[in-house]
C-alpha cells in the first residue's frame, strides 16, 4: 500500500485558509508572532509524524473586494503577513525529521541572494528544506516591488524559467562535491579548482560569480509547485517534486495528477518523482456525530466577509459588486489563480453556486474538499482519495490552531498507521530522501541534474 | 561612570576577521552550518550580559589578491559565507535579551520585502533586532546581482539615502499605533482607517503598499553603521544609533567619535543618541603571562595568505603583486573601504608599515586594537579607551571560537561589573531601551521619526 505523505498547510499570519476562525475562543492564531507557537506546533507534527510543514505566502495585501485593502486588513485576511523563512531555523531546533517547504516568489528575490539563503536552510536544516516556486498572483505584490502592473501570466513563467536556470547552476555547478576538504592539518578548507564561477547573461537575469555557500546536504531543494494553468502545470511537470493539487473530486483532481504525471514522462521524468498532494481539510473526533457537532461549531466562527475578500484576490474578481444570490458561474477569469473558479464549479455541476455558497470556506460542497468524521470516516475519506486521484497525500489545512491539528495526530494518524497507510518511523536522511529514498540530490532526469559536474 | 557596551564580532562563516584560526586544535569555526553552536554561543554571551551579537556580512568574495577567488577559498577567508539571518530565529530561541545586529546592504534586496523581513525578526525577537546599513564594496557582489560593475562609492549613499526614507515609511507610518484591536468579539484585527498606503516614485525605488506587518516593538530596528569616509559618516551621523569606529589609538579613534558626535548635533540629534563601539580583540588568562603565551600559541595559526586575501579585498588593492617587504604606504585608494590603509599608518606613524607586518592580523600594533593581558590589564585598557576616545563601548573580535569569548565571559566581566562599569543585569525591554533607557522607538530627533503619526 502506497505510504500517504502529510504535509500541513499554514501561513506566517494571523488567518490563512479559513477566515475569522481566529476569533474562536480556543484558537491560538493570535500567538503568530511568538516562536514558541510555532515551535509547539512543529513538534506536534513531528509527533504525527509530518513529511512537512509548508508555508505559503505572497508579497502584498488581498485589495481586490471592494477596491481596496479595508476588508482584508478589518479581518486580518492573509494580512499581516510576516516572513515565512524566518520561522524555519526555530522551528529546526525542536524537530529532526519533519521537513520546510516554504514558498517565494521568483518576482520578489534576485536569485543569487535568493540562492544563498536556500543553501543556507538547507545546512541548518541538515537537508529539511523545500522550495515552494510561485510567480505572485497580486497586483498590489507587483505595486509593492515598484513594478507599474503585475506582469503577465505567461511572462511570469518565463521570467520563472529563466531563474530557475540561474539558481540550479549555482546550486549544483557552482562546488563539486569533493570541493570542500576541511584540511585542518594544512589549513586548506577548500580546493578552488573545484570551485566554478558560474556566468548567466539572459533577459530577466544576469550573474557572474561562485555561489557563496559550500554544497548543502540537497543542494537543489525539494521543489514544490502549485501551478494549474496550461503554463503553469507544464511548469510543474518539468522542475516540481511535489505538486499542489486542488479540487472537490476524486475524479477532477484525478484527471489533473493523470495530465502531470504523463507531462513529466514527457520531459523524461518517472512519473512518481512528482508527488501530488492534495489541499484538504480535516474535522475529526472520535464519532461521527461529535465530529459534525465540531464542524458546525467551527462554522460558527466563519468570517463570510473575510472569505470573499480571500477569494477575490485569488480569482481577480470583486466579489463585493454581487449580490450574495448572484450565480458564480460566469465570472470573468481575471489572471488570478485560474483554477479556483473551475473548482467551484466542477463540486457540484448540478448545483447553481451563488456568491453566498462560497462565501462560507467551511462549506463541505467548496472549493477544498473537506471531511468531516470519526478517525474511521476520514480515513475511509483520505484512501478513496489515494485510490480514486492517485494523490501521494494531502496538504492539510487548519481550521481551529492548533487544536485541529492537535485532533488529526491524536486520532487519525493512529487509524492510518493501523492500516498500513502511514509510515509509524520516519525515513532516514533529507526531505528528498525520506519522501522519495533515491539520494538526497535531485533524480538524474530533473532538469537541475544537466548542471551537476561528473 | 559611564556603563561599557559590549558586541560579539562575527560571520556566518568560517573565519571572519582571524584568518587561519579555524585549524587551531580547540576551535570550533568548522561548526558554523550547526545551529546549535550559535545557540551555544549565543547562550555564552546572554551569561556574560552582552548588549548583542553583530553579524558582519557581503555578498560577493574577495578575488582582488592574485585577481580570483583562489586564494579565498583555499583558506575560507569570509568564503563560504552563509545569509546571516536564518541564524537569529534559533539564537533568539534561548536567549532573552540580548541584541541581534545584522549587515545588510541596501544594494541586495528591495526595500518592501526587506522591511518586512526586519519587522517579522523584530515581532519574532520581542524588538531584539538591529540593522548594520551596508552598501557593499565588491565588485564581485555586484557582479554577483549582474551589475556591469560596482555602483560609485557616493552614488551608493545617494541610493541608501533613498532607500532608507522608504523602509523608515514603511516601518512608522504605514500602520497607526492603535491601528491593531485583535478584537476576538467582535472578529476585527484591524481598524482599516489607521493603516495608510506609502507611496514612494524616487530615482531608484518605487513602492506603492500597505507594510505586510503589523507595527513590531521598536517599528525602525536598531540602526547602526561603520562608514569611516566623508560620505559614510555624514550618513552614519544623521541615521545611525551605533557606529563602530576602528583604529589603532585612542587619539584617532577619539577625533572620529568627536567628529561623529558633532556631525549629529548639525542634524539636531543628541551627540549620545549615537553610540560609538570600537572594534577590539582581547586574548586574556588569569595572568599577563599566561595571556601572553596564549597570544602567541594562537598566532602561530595565523593564515598570512588569508589576511592578506582579507584585507586586498577590503581596499581593492592586489598586496600579491607586492613583495613582502614592500611599504603599505602610499597604496592606491581603489575604493574599498578606505580608512583601513589610514589606520595602519595611524598605528605607528613612526614605523615603516610593510606588507609583511599587516599579514599577521594578530599583531598587536595592527589595523584592530589587541588587548593581552590579565582581566585587570584588559580592563585597564578597555577603561583607557573609553575615557581617552569617548567610545561607548566595543564590537569584540572572535579568535579561537567559542574558547576566547569564553576566556572573556569567565575572566573580564566579572573585573568590569567589580569596578562598576558594566551592568550586573539586563536592564528592560526592547534592544533600543537597553541602550538608549528612553523608549522602543527611534528618538524624536531621528530622521525616521518625521514619518511618525501623532
Amino acid at each position: 500500500m502506497k505510504q500517504i505523505r502529510l504535509n500541513a498547510f499554514v501561513m506566517n499570519s494571523v488567518t490563512h485558509s479559513y477566515q475569522g476562525l481566529w476569533c474562536h475562543p480556543r484558537d491560538h492564531s493570535l500567538d503568530y508572532k511568538d516562536l514558541r507557537y510555532w515551535m509547539e506546533f512543529a513538534k506536534l507534527l513531528e509527533k504525527g509524524k509530518f513529511d512537512g510543514i509548508f508555508l505559503a505566502d505572497s508579497l502584498g495585501v488581498h485589495d481586490v473586494y471592494g477596491g481596496s485593502a479595508e476588508a482584508a486588513l478589518h479581518g486580518a485576511v492573509m494580512i499581516p503577513k510576516n516572513d515565512p523563512s524566518l520561522l524555519v531555523p526555530a522551528m529546526a531546533t525542536v524537530t529532526t525529521h519533519l521537513g520546510f517547504g516554504i514558498t517565494f516568489s521568483v518576482l520578489d528575490e534576485p536569485p543569487y541572494a535568493f540562492a544563498r539563503k536556500i543553501s543556507t536552510l538547507d545546512h541548518l536544516t541538515s537537508g529539511r528544506v523545500g522550495w515552494n516556486i510561485v510567480t505572485g498572483y497580486l497586483e498590489s505584490g507587483a505595486k509593492a516591488r515598484g513594478d507599474v502592473q503585475l506582469t503577465s501570466h505567461d511572462e511570469r513563467y518565463v521570467i520563472a524559467e529563466e531563474y530557475m536556470d540561474v539558481v540550479y547552476r549555482l546550486w549544483e555547478s557552482s562546488w563539486e562535491d569533493s570541493a570542500v576538504r576541511r584540511d585542518r592539518e594544512n589549513c586548506i578548507y577548500t580546493d578552488p579548482s573545484k570551485v566554478h564561477r558560474i556566468r548567466h547573461d539572459g533577459q530577466y537575469f544576469k550573474v557572474d560569480a561562485v555561489h557563496m555557500c559550500e554544497p548543502s546536504p540537497q543542494r537543489t531543494p525539494v521543489l514544490y509547485q502549485a501551478g494549474a494553468s496550461a503554463k503553469g502545470m507544464e511548469f510543474g511537470a518539468k522542475h516540481a517534486e511535489c505538486v499542489f493539487v486542488s479540487g472537490p473530486q476524486p475524479s477532477n483532481v484525478g484527471r489533473r495528477v493523470k495530465k502531470i504525471r504523463e507531462e513529466a514522462m514527457k520531459h523524461g521524468r518517472d512519473p512518481y518523482d512528482i508527488q501530488a498532494l492534495l489541499s484538504l481539510t480535516v474535522i475529526t473526533a472520535p464519532t461521527d456525530a461529535e465530529a459534525q457537532r465540531k464542524h458546525q461549531e467551527y462554522s460558527r466562527y466563519i468570517d463570510r466577509t473575510g472569505s470573499l475578500v480571500r477569494l477575490s484576490g485569488f480569482i481577480g474578481t470583486d466579489l463585493s459588486t454581487l449580490r450574495l444570490d448572484d450565480p458564480i458561474k460566469g465570472l470573468p477569469d481575471n489572471g488570478g489563480i485560474q483554477s479556483i473558479l473551475e473548482n467551484l464549479t466542477a463540486a457540484r455541476p448540478d448545483k447553481a453556486w451563488t456568491v453566498s455558497d462560497v462565501a462560507n470556506s467551511l462549506n463541505p460542497d467548496g472549493v477544498h474538499p473537506l471531511l468531516i468524521g470519526s478517525p474511521q470516516t476520514v480515513v475511509d475519506g483520505l484512501q478513496r482519495w489515494v485510490e480514486e486521484a492517485d494523490v501521494d497525500g494531502f496538504n492539510l489545512g487548519v481550521t481551529v490552531k492548533p487544536e485541529s491539528m492537535s485532533d488529526f495526530v491524536e486520532l487519525v494518524v493512529p487509524e492510518l498507521q493501523r492500516r498500513g497507510l502511514y509510515k509509524t518511523e520516519y525515513g532516514q536522511g533529507t526531505l528528498r530522501e525520506k519522501l522519495f529514498a533515491k539520494g538526497a540530490k535531485t533524480a538524474a532526469t530533473h532538469p537541475s541534474a544537466q548542471y551537476r559536474r561528473p
